[in-house]
């Protein structure tokens, strides 16, 4: 069990654990890291010039993953509205990061594993959208 | 001139100030700050109890309002998408935090200064989407 | 009063209002936003390249700025030590981050700008880390 | 490989790939999760009076954990003084957290997973320091 997995299972009000919530907290908590970091490469390389568009992209969807993680963590009362369009803020900045990352994924590797972070988040968001 | 008015207009790709987008980037600064201590005051009072759905909401809706405060202080290249979602995402918390903390406004002045704070924070969010 | 002020003047656990609290609370906001919108706005300059270190610095002083400002709203329970080398690590943050900014005010007034946010949180972490 | 250690092997300025680092970013994330998770189930406790010093903890320690994560994932230029500054402050946050969320291990599970959290990255911040 990941840490996650576990302080889900260990809340007081929780139900059984729910498969794509755990996925959605890991893949929100993968990907914040990897656009910050993707973000710091694009800086650090020859064509940054080329690159601008992608780091403000990975920044937007760092702080969106960052608090969406926190927002899908706390499961006390209730706030289903702000929930559900945080999940679609963290979809729409995931799709639109991946999309650039893609565009620079034969050039830059750091592209290529940030792409598919944010695939992989965007996936995770949508299906737990489908079960809200 | 504020601070964040002075960084619009210094921005090398700005066009004129605009004003709502001034309002909106301070508005959530400053409910960030307020949801912050208004989850935090809430903790200190003996009724604490009762006002755990309050803290929740103000956690959840000070991290969007920090998050949109840079997202919408990014005006390099383009984002669009994102940044639509992420407006209605912090329209929405914003908007059930203040229905929270209004009803315990009466008992709590922190929770009187922060629905008032997320109250102008939603409208910022508002009139800037009508805008985009 | 500022939001800021009223919250702190509302908590139930609060003193007389802090006016070396409020100071740094505030300037950690405004530096916050200052150095996410200048990140952003070197990012847009054609000298992107000269302006890599600043990006970073910024981004660094960004995130720090914000996370101080949410910590020392906090003011249940007692977290001394942690307040401490918060502060201390904002401070620190904040001096590396004029220092770069100052070399580039000459050319681009938002380097100018970032760089009196950051010089007057320094002095407001320095100044609430005296009275500690 | 983590995603981060990949990310880390395709920056453009990355030596060899530094195993205190990847450990202490990817403790960083964990723990960040875990304080915030540990803060809303201390909320949903009914003994959440006794419990409000524990979250005001959690979420300062989940806040310097985030900014942790970031800072030490960012490589281009060098900001040196503020890595060690930001790496002492989420040292001392975890080791607080961590006193205090092991005093209500046995009450709370939730609390035991987040202690051991907290204590792999009090940990790992520590080891990082010493290679700086």
């Amino acid at each position: 069990m990941t840490v996650a997995e576990q302080m889900l299972a260990t809340h007081p009000s929780a139900a059984a654990p729910d498969a794509a919530l755990v996925r959605c907290i890991e893949a929100c908590a993968e990907c914040a890291q990897a656009c910050t970091a993707c973000a710091d490469a694009c800086l650090a390389e020859d064509a940054v010039q080329q690159l601008t568009t992608c780091i403000r992209k990975n920044l937007d969807c760092a702080q969106l993953c960052e608090t969406t993680t926190a927002v899908m963590s706390r499961r006390t009362g209730s706030n289903a509205e702000t929930v559900r369009a945080t999940l679609e803020a963290c979809r729409v900045a995931c799709a639109s990061c991946a999309a650039e990352c893609e565009q620079h994924a034969e050039m830059h590797e750091h592209c290529r594993v940030c792409a598919q972070a944010c695939r992989r988040c965007e996936e995770a968001c949508r299906q737990l959208l489908t079960t809200l």
